[in-house]
């Protein structure tokens, strides 16, 4: 057995029995070479694990508390030292795990990396990798809402962030990497923008200048980079305008039964869209900086995805990422352009 | 015959056949009350009218030069002293035409409208005012993308003025206003949020609080404050969303004579929906705060597009709406609760 992969049992909107469904997967896929150790309320996990018949099969860690998807992330984390988001990220700042995945409250998984695992060292602010699938394949959107106010160097070394997880995660070569913006005009905008530019055009990375917000969707480059207030604004609004348009269709469809066969008739092609669209299916957003693995899974993740998740924990784990990304980093930004721009 | 609208017939990616005819819709339609003034390339305007049988029936004003969609406004517009864009805003100036409408290159409508026509006395900076379709009804997101900095000032005067159109334009009453934010927490984050949120608190606004970007398509408000940065992104976004999960159901179908056969079954009601979320029905966006009514079309408007534009704009000028944002923004600000906050 190879590494072990620490999985927040209280994460997630699906509750505990979808996440432990998602951990008996992990552990059953020959491709996966890990231990799942599950963390979350003992006696919850017991009885759930005993309706699914698979009793004393996984190593658990007990963390009674649970950090709800609606509370304050840094508060929570201070405050609930026994949830399993903080005794999670405990672990594997102690090395009890080698990987962490939650689909628990994006923000507090990020407050409790950052407090205590701090940063690899040469990075200086950790960010969200999310997979985006196009029509070219995936793009990843870097930062997904780690980071509101990102300097200069953060956007630049998200781009070298992403990048890595891009070729390490998705089997890239020669990653080309944008920069999320309004349109031309604007890159000639702050000095903040201006600054970022020149670091990516100076640097040895594939830089293709500004990207529009439909080239997420489009695939024309591998790796986007942004704030993570844009980031996670795109990422919500993205899933809202689908699910309204969604919506639409249902009750313009209600009243017309030519239209319920027509979407009878589409049943199967709604399915393979929804796996298509469905960022379940993309192994969840690696929190990229922090020293230590870290993967946080979409709220609404199934079994699928935790499973999914868990396989880009260990492919991560066994290419050494962020050893590759200290690498980089050092070597990247002691460029003497790269630093004569900082400066 | 009431108001005199110009419009710009060099804007929009579909040509000026199709904005001309979007003209003839308005000026044959009964309830606009309107003349409707043609600027734009006037050799080209008469050709067009020829060909639809419509020679002679339009007053033009000649705008030899186009600003391109692609030109960086700000240079565009200085350069090009002719161009539709530029003439359009200085006839609205001069009186010659009470309301300007153009689908044309939007950063330089902004532009030549804040240069020329300057901002309503007590507004400090225009933003576009977006209606967008919900499950409720429509939302204005404000802004759209003309201020990518706002101070917390702007934001409050968005709140106003989006709030004044959404009555006037939408007849509703009591309107609700949100701030877009990523969570809850986000707002405890920065003194810029902190002083917005109590510019609206203290105010005699019905201010909603934080709305996460998915509230956007869910109608939970009327009107959605944000920097126009995030506004465009959540625009563009959701515009590409929608887009890319239409094509991956194309890619699909291809394949799959079933599901063709379910499309043609479902193709009425692909056209509603298509009526429902196309912001072309919905009569443009207007730029609030400037000192005149100028309405920017989406670049794709067709001529119904283009008649609901001018539509907008006559309602706008029958209810004085720039005289009644001018009340009332100067009546909130001198608020000596809202004065101590901005202090």
């Amino acid at each position: 057995m190879g590494y072990k992969v620490g999985l927040d049992v209280s994460g997630g909107d699906k509750g505990i029995s979808e996440i432990l469904k998602g951990a008996i997967l992990a552990s059953s896929d020959k491709s996966i070479d890990a231990e799942i150790v599950l963390i979350g309320h003992k006696n919850n996990i017991d009885i759930e694990l005993a309706k699914l018949k698979k009793s004393n099969e996984f190593t658990i860690i007990d963390a009674p508390e649970i950090i709800d998807m609606g509370e304050s992330p840094v508060a929570a984390v201070r405050r609930k030292r026994k949830s399993s988001i903080v005794l999670g990220i405990n672990a594997l700042k102690d090395g009890a795990i080698d990987a962490f995945v939650s689909c628990g409250n994006t923000g507090a998984v990020v407050s409790a990396s950052t407090l205590t695992l701090r940063t690899i060292p040469g990075v200086e602010r950790p960010g969200i990798a999310v997979p985006i699938p196009t029509r070219k394949g995936i793009t990843i959107l870097m930062d997904g809402g780690a980071n509101i106010m990102p300097k200069p160097l953060h956007f630049f070394q998200y781009g070298v962030m992403s990048a890595i997880y891009s070729e390490i995660v998705f089997n890239k070569n020669n990653v080309e990497i944008g920069l999320l913006n309004i349109g031309e005009e604007e890159s000639k905008g702050s000095d903040s923008v201006k600054k970022i530019y020149k670091l990516f055009s100076e640097s040895t990375l594939n830089f293709i200048g500004n990207v529009e917000p439909k080239g997420l969707f489009s695939g024309e480059c591998d790796c986007i980079v942004c704030d993570g207030f844009a980031g996670n604004i795109a990422l919500k609004v993205a899933e809202g305008a689908v699910e309204i348009v969604g919506r639409f269709i249902k009750d313009l469809v209600k009243k017309n039964p030519i239209a319920i066969l027509g979407v009878f008739l589409l049943s199967g092609t709604i399915k393979k869209l929804r796996r298509k669209v469905d960022y379940a299916e993309y192994g969840g957003a690696p929190l990229l900086g922090v020293n230590g693995i870290v993967i946080i899974g979409h709220g609404r993740s199934n079994a699928v995805a935790v499973k999914n998740a868990v396989k880009t924990a260990v492919k991560e784990l066994s290419h050494d990422i962020n050893g590759e990304i200290e690498r980089k980093i050092n070597a990247i930004c002691q460029d003497s352009r790269i630093r004569e721009i900082l400066t």
